[in-house]
């Protein structure tokens, strides 16, 4: 692909995008905790996108990215790669709209993924799990059916879908000192940017990145694009590199980013667990890890918090809950 | 304590206990879930007292009974027995209004649980964990202080404190066939049946309780106040026996009790935290549990569910995630 033919998206691109997905969509709840208030000394106002169809915020991008077809294309199918979020949310979207999807996956894909993604009617062909046969075995699929490739994030379509979950937040708590957001491959935090440096300009906007996957941080602040070599964190929605797009974006509009350690991160999302009743997933909690652990060094008062999702392998947690002492009992 | 002396509250008294406790609890939402109701085939309600304060829709009754205290009353202070949800409740009350809790609980209860309840600024005093000590400790602290014993459920301001949960739910979702609520002690089940029977007599009222604790259910099936023996059950809200005054109310207004399984408890538990997002305690999913167990037996198509906490002790629960097979991945 030739990134720098990719037209950067806008806030009108996002209103579009709005208008055009908000049947589809659920308007999901800003939520609030007066114990986490009174922890951080600040208050923190949650956008709740556990709540979204498919549990994440990918369903906002996936959705505009199909509708933004043209009949034709959507007969020809979509395709993907992905075991996450953003292959169900795709699925999904697909058959709401009439159109077939195809998701490359690993072999080595969890069932439970993998029957997600089939339990919302897509097509799932396996390649080795390595990048080559990743995107070898995607060209194959595009070639053979025709189906239209929605990036995870690299798609301008995508990231005007992502930019209404800050949108909603803003107009639900306009007055926002800053929002922050999970950053993996940067859909969802350039999304944002682009919508709060349009809606409220004074308002700072900052990405949170496990430490274990800082590969958005060493480029933010070398000013120079790296991709993350083997990450492991259990923030598994945030192992993906910035495309030269995102990191464009992320550069021109982002205030600044900070990380959070492997235990920040679990301790977050046990807090926001026992504390606030809802269930979100590792890389959703990244937001509040960052502002407990950096503290002062994060400015603002009013801060919104994207919470990204909420798809946990209760399994794959139940070590977790070991690991570190209980947070609370009652809320 | 002569129980034929007391009252049976009235739906009057429910609205009464509304207008005083309403600036101080939160009106927790109605949710549903697609995907519980393709599974059962119903309309379901969810009503989410798991974000009420301090967790569990027992700051309802506890509020209520504290603020029907006189001032000189309150000044003595409030006392009871409880390791659970109402000591949480009735210290954050008792604090709310200026008042002090005594709370007796066992020398045997959690470290986690005390710590709530003095996180709260409640005062303890402790047991040995047996009926006889529980009820000479209460009423040495009752006579030494002068506070006021405010039993979990077999008072007339918590029942009618209860029942506004059920009040609520109504005025948002009016036309019901059936509220389900889980039954314990009953304080819940007796708050919702005055309130459904009074706003809406032609709909039903059903209890659900664990089958390793089927006390209201042997007690109501044989019209005979039965108390429970030793149950053992992870619904550990439901440990309690029906009291005359809550045994008279269920025999007058509830319609049927169901009983699930220990199985059927926490695959209902995972289906709401992996399917709705929200984390809710074991005693809080009985009614999904009833009527997913028992099907075509509970008649009625758009039903109110009271999830009635969200108190959970992850560290417990351990052990349960191995122990069935995940129920899904995506939401």
């Amino acid at each position: 692909m030739n990134h720098d033919a990719q037209q950067i998206p806008e806030f009108n691109d996002v209103i579009l995008a709005h208008d055009r997905i908000r049947p589809f969509i659920h308007r999901t709840p800003v939520m609030t905790s007066s114990i986490l208030n009174e922890m951080t000394g600040r208050e923190l106002y949650f956008k709740c996108e556990n709540f979204q169809k498919v549990g994440a915020f990918k369903y906002r991008g996936a959705t505009n990215a199909v509708m933004s077809l043209t009949r034709d294309k959507l007969d020809a199918g979509v395709a993907t790669h992905s075991s996450g979020n953003h292959a169900a949310a795709l699925a999904l979207a697909a058959r709401t709209h009439g159109s077939m999807a195809w998701i490359v996956m690993p072999r080595t894909a969890p069932q439970v993924k993998i029957d997600a993604v089939k339990g919302y009617g897509a097509r799932i062909v396996f390649c080795e799990p390595t990048l080559e046969s990743r995107e070898s075995t995607l060209e194959k699929v595009v070639k053979e059916t025709g189906a239209s490739f929605i990036h995870p994030f690299d798609n301008v379509n995508v990231v005007s879908g992502q930019g209404t979950a800050a949108k909603e937040l803003l107009e639900d708590v306009p007055d926002l000192d800053a929002v922050i957001t999970p950053v993996g491959g940067g859909g969802l935090l350039s999304g944002s940017a682009i919508t709060c440096k349009h809606v409220r300009p004074a308002m700072n906007v900052f990405a949170a990145e496990p430490k274990n996957a800082d590969d958005a941080y060493r480029s933010y602040k070398t000013n120079r694009l790296i991709p993350s070599e083997n990450p492991q964190t259990i923030a598994d929605g945030l192992l993906t590199s910035l495309s030269p797009m995102t990191f464009q974006i992320m550069r021109e509009k982002v205030d600044d980013i900070h990380t959070a350690t492997e235990e920040s991160i679990i301790r977050s999302m046990m807090l926001i667990w026992e504390r606030m009743k809802i269930v979100v997933e590792p890389s959703a909690v990244l937001p509040l890890a960052v502002l407990i652990e950096h503290g002062q060094a994060i400015k603002g008062q009013r801060m919104g918090l994207i919470l990204s999702g909420g798809n946990v392998d209760f399994k794959k947690m139940v070590h977790l809950f070991g690991s570190i002492s209980s947070v609370a009992e009652t809320g």
